[in-house]
């Protein structure tokens, strides 16, 4: 890896695009007296043979970086490949590039990240906030800077930004509802930190579900956990010392009920004749682990697409001053064997058959 | 969202740290004559504070932008998870943010993605390449510019970079070595372009192990497909369709072949009497499919590990000529129920048990 070759000047772009290097400078400098699509042509054409004298790069940054920085907790869910493929599509149709950074859900990393992004001038940034993050000012400078914030999924109760997530209280509700209809009584809840409002709505949803069937709340019943593969095969452990054992589990992804099923049944639990299982996500894993996993369908691809429609939408009018509407998006339960007992009464830590 | 408030001055970040503005500003400027820890103090709190003046950004820009870039084909592997939570440990470590992009497995978009990172001057950047490249010429501005580029599991024949992979060669041996050993002779290779090179390596170690154990390779047995989940379902009605069917299917991943076999399943396909099965990567998913799946375990962690830390030492000594050195990392052969047949011998499409 040899240094030492030569930078590329305006003279080679002049060269290349067969007109004046004077033309290419001004172009660079956006001079009002190049004509429009002359400037775009040397402008696309220097960054592809990499030129980057400073006025260059300081015009590009000025102008617009075309770039779009995402900052998001971890990629290691299929619902968030999703939403990164909705966002990407949506921002290639319109010549943006998507940067991407992880939190690793902790608020330090998410300050370094948003830090990089300004000081590499995202022309707008897309926020799904980490586990333990309990401000959103490292997000101010963004905002002073009129630079669009979008925050989707894990969103923070502000009025400054658009927000775009589903109605999870009432996902948590009907989740909960379908698995009381299905004669399960004592049903516990696996869930995330309380800091983060997805997971605090499908808990409160779970409550009141509970309530509104006569069922009291019980605290020993809900998992605190990081909703990994590995927290579900802990929370099966936990569950199994439970006396009485449960007949239902609501667990906030996917991912973690699937662990926590696989180890339930390893150690003799059959499902859902012992326990009623649902989760929420709607992964490919559902369909694979057996019985195939009750879940809410919950579609990330567009959720990417509407949150990337918005940032479009702000870039265009970024001088004006547009209201932060949230959107919220659709969701549905979807049934399937896993949760599928039958109507039965008594179906309490025994090892009942669906009584009809 | 309003604009208009003031940006941080040098004024600003020598009142939080209770010093001088000469002292910031020459700082700022890489000055010699301030103390190397108070610069970097200065700098870090510019870079929080948001500090953007031009002659700090070319600085910053100049100097080192602290960030590592990285494109990948696509975020919607576990694999692929692995290999960059182990690049992020490394990175962090020491100081650096990772900023992703997806080629989306086109060369084309690899390229805008290429020129992106080098427009906002990374300090080094890593790839694992698309599809469908035929070429890395738009990697050669950054070889110019003696930015550190290293190649990773999806890599090109060349001398100049490092290049981290496994060796696809003997796994692809091996895995169908193992089928054979099992019983299969009829084996179906389920697999991506072969302008991949982790591809045609994998499937030149099926062919040669074909080959050595005396069995004619068959180009009808050769099923080739972007290894998606859903290509694996149609894998599935295609190998339905063959006749005679074949008694093993060696797929290059574990997503591509753990859909096929639900397809099968579903068909009435019993695994692994009828057919044994064999994947690639050791994706979770190979533990919750029924049978579970045997598979070459090829860790992503730790190849991204290795990779940031040859990114490390290469920006340590950046100045000086480094051999482009190669790794070739381990990998090991699981063997799962999908494979065991037990060690019989004449598998071929009938519904056989097994025989001893």
């Amino acid at each position: 890896m040899m240094g030492g070759e030569k930078e590329t000047t305006i003279y080679d772009i002049a060269d290349k695009l067969n007109i004046s290097a004077a033309t290419v400078s001004r172009a660079l400098k956006d001079h009002p007296r190049v004509n429009k699509n002359t400037k775009k042509l040397i402008i696309k054409t220097a960054a592809e043979m990499g030129y980057r004298s400073n006025s260059f790069a300081s015009n590009l940054r000025k102008k617009s970086s075309n770039i779009i920085g995402l900052i998001v907790p971890r990629l290691n869910s299929n619902f968030m490949s999703d939403v990164i493929a909705g966002i990407e599509k949506v921002l290639n149709n319109n010549g943006y590039n998507l940067f991407i950074s992880q939190s690793l859900e902790t608020m330090t990393k998410e300050i370094s990240n948003a830090n990089a992004m300004l000081v590499n001038r995202v022309d707008g940034l897309m926020v799904s906030l980490a586990y333990d993050t309990t401000n959103i000012d490292h997000f101010e400078p963004f905002i002073k800077r009129n630079i669009p914030i979008i925050f989707f999924d894990r969103v923070f109760e502000q009025d400054a930004c658009p927000q775009i997530y589903i109605d999870n209280y009432k996902a948590g509700y009907e989740i909960t509802s379908h698995l009381i209809k299905q004669g399960s009584k004592r049903i516990v809840h696996i869930t995330a930190s309380q800091l983060r409002k997805v997971y605090a709505d499908r808990l409160a949803g779970y409550r009141k579900a509970l309530e509104d069937n006569g069922i009291e709340f019980n605290d020993d019943l809900v998992i605190i956990n990081n909703l990994s593969s590995e927290a579900g095969h802990e929370a099966a452990n936990h569950i199994l010392q439970m006396d009485p054992l449960p007949d239902g589990v609501f667990s906030a992804n996917d991912i973690c009920a699937v662990s926590c099923m696989q180890t339930l049944k390893k150690n003799g639990i059959s499902l859902p004749a012992d326990m009623a299982f649902a989760g929420f996500n709607n992964d490919p894993l559902t369909c694979v682990i057996e019985p195939n996993l009750t879940t809410i369908n919950y579609k990330g691809y567009e959720m990417g697409e509407v949150a990337a429609k918005q940032m479009i939408s702000r870039l265009m009018s970024k001088d004006e001053l547009e209201p932060a509407h949230s959107l919220i998006l659709k969701y549905e339960l979807i049934v399937r064997e896993s949760s599928l007992r039958g109507n039965h009464n008594s179906p309490n830590n025994t090892l009942n058959e669906p009584q009809s």
